[in-house]
């Protein structure tokens, strides 16, 4: 059995879930827009569901549309609000360290008669809001910025973000994936319009996702046919994946607290064992404002990409940059945006833990990285230990 | 436990296929994207499910898109190549009796500055080649015709559609999704460029469609972000559906002849002993080219929705329009085209059979339905018996 500390590429769903979703599949598999008994029992089972999962973030239920991902919800609020609201203005305020759906979309919407402004954040990866304010004009629409970033795990100052967006009448939507579960969510506290969530983030089954949507809030559909959840997602509701997510969070509302507090101790025993162990290696994103299960680093002198592969060969599994953007070999935008140079960027290692870690993948991690850096760098060219000259 | 004789609206998924599926949701659970071990084997999994699945179709693996589900096959087919392709032209043709989905898409699309023709049907529900030849301007870009309509089961001649498509250089969608398992497709002999597929109606999960599109021919993507299916459809790839919908391929290939046969014995006592039991009753499709699990019928007098319900008082569960548009109380749009009025269409009932029916299902249904309709008679101030004069 290898050791996983990716969490933020992919999770297992938890076994609850798994067993919650049995049913769904073959006995109670009816089509919610049916009007026969199968159907009025999925009617039920979805009502349910989705007033547990609005429940989660502090929403009405009628705000949660199902998608089929965190990806789609991003294009479902951000291409949905633009080309609605299009009348009213162009101008789309993003940071530079958003999700690369966010990134990608943008494009398309410059591409479409948009304006994309981006603000920057700081060597923390925090964005300030009096630069957030600075680029706000009177054609300015919406502001998407992610609740925590899905690389660093800095964690942003959303209420102080969602209070100016309200102030200036101004929609604003936050991709909370790479916080759920993690930190608590809030929509009415933190003034969020849109919020974009995943199912497999907090370990229940791939293909499900969240957008909540404000009431009030208009967008236009992405996916256009049959009217399902109120004509904004058409296609039929994938019943097995929303009872599996209701779970996820059932679950989740129970052991939040203490699993976070596991996360925080692993983390920082990660971080301060690879602060102490390997020199010349640095932690990246925020010390304090940190999602409780990120441990970023970089390593002067050697690729990330060859100290994955070296971790790979001793059955442990890590991620440099996000999985999305992992096969392209670009360096992370993240990283270039908190001001650090190419090929510090690609020296970076990203750990993420999770419900199903032990002490004992911190451990084995702890001991078998810094024999794999000192290896790497024996072997770069690009690295000259000072205590060498 | 009650009668189900709705499988157009939703499959129970095969037992054999949930059992397939398991490891993928904790214990290979990887993301294909990520670098490492587990994204190494998810991503191995994924080729071969591909390739399975374009077998299914006699494509090639690249061929393959895989999407959330049939709705946004649809989209991504007609937008994605209407968006594309615009400067050769902005004329689309699609028929009177498509999917809700396609009707609304080529609404959407006819807001946006296209022009759709929609080729009329003869009375059983054909679309004439030549009808759709007459259509065919300089400008048209798409023609999307289903290979079989999902309420009243009609085959529509698909390779001749094909090849006069082909000739003028213009390119064929067709919608499977009530073809699938029930006769073979073909897309390299029927000349199809893109078709739509969906997982749930070969007893596969929800949550899961797919997209063949033919080498050469051009998309938009719908859905932008990670650029995951060679940039066509962002977003982590859903692993457990995708290797339930292989596994749903494989049970078919084997055992579809077998099982076409035993739903034709259903169907047609249905359609005996319907038309044979119940004066004034009618059968909307046509005789030869139709699915073989499909009865679909129309008695004189009384409402579908009343029938529906009686029969759900009896543990019955039938349809009567499409499971889409089900709650909108509209009359189904096919029937209105095959030429029937709007109380005929009304008058409606749906039979569809599947993999888990039993002889038993079509008895009850055959020993229930003439006393049902008989009272609903009773109870109408439409129907007038010739007899009770």
């Amino acid at each position: 059995m290898n050791v996983y500390l990716d969490y933020q590429s992919a999770k297992p769903v938890d076994p609850r879930v798994i067993e919650a979703m049995q049913p769904y599949f073959h006995e109670q598999f009816g089509n919610p827009s049916s009007l026969h008994m199968t159907g009025d029992q999925a009617t039920r089972v979805l009502n349910q569901c989705r007033q547990k999962i609005a429940d989660f973030i502090q929403a009405e239920r009628d705000e949660i549309i199902f998608t089929s991902g965190a990806t789609e919800s991003n294009n479902q609020a951000l291409i949905g609000l633009a080309l609605r609201n299009r009348e009213k203005g162009n101008h789309i305020i993003i940071s530079e360290i958003e999700h690369i759906s966010i990134h990608n979309i943008a494009k398309f919407l410059e591409r479409n008669g948009f304006t994309v402004s981006k603000v920057p954040v700081d060597q923390y990866g925090q964005v300030n809001p009096d630069k957030l304010q600075q680029r706000i004009t009177e054609k300015t629409i919406l502001v998407s910025i992610g609740h925590a970033n899905n690389e660093i795990g800095t964690i942003q100052p959303v209420r102080e973000i969602g209070e100016i967006c309200q102030q200036k009448n101004i929609v604003f939507h936050s991709d909370a994936v790479a916080a759920e579960g993690l930190i608590p969510l809030h929509v009415k506290r933190d003034h969020i319009d849109l919020m974009t969530l995943s199912s497999n983030d907090i370990y229940g089954p791939r293909g499900l996702g969240v957008l909540y949507k404000r009431k009030g809030v208009s967008l236009n559909p992405l996916i256009i046919g049959g009217g399902q959840e109120n004509g904004l997602r058409s296609g039929s509701e994938n019943m097995p994946t929303i009872v599996g997510m209701a779970k996820a969070v059932d679950i989740m509302q129970k052991q939040m607290p203490g699993e976070v507090e596991k996360l925080k101790k692993f983390r920082d025993r990660l971080i301060k064992g690879v602060l102490e162990k390997i020199p010349q290696s640095y932690l990246n994103g925020h010390q304090i404002k940190r999602l409780p299960n990120n441990a970023h680093f970089r390593f002067e002198g050697i690729e990330g990409e060859a100290l994955l592969l070296s971790l790979k060969d001793k059955g442990i599994d890590v991620a440099t940059g996000s999985a999305c953007s992992s096969k392209t070999l670009e360096p992370s935008h993240t990283l270039i945006s908190l001001g650090l140079l190419h090929e510090e960027a690609h020296g970076s290692l990203e750990l993420t833990c999770g419900r199903f870690n032990q002490e004992e993948d911190i451990k084995t991690l702890l001991k078998e990285l810094p024999g794999v850096v000192a290896k790497l760098r024996q072997l770069s060219p690009l690295y000259q230990q000072e205590d060498q000259s």
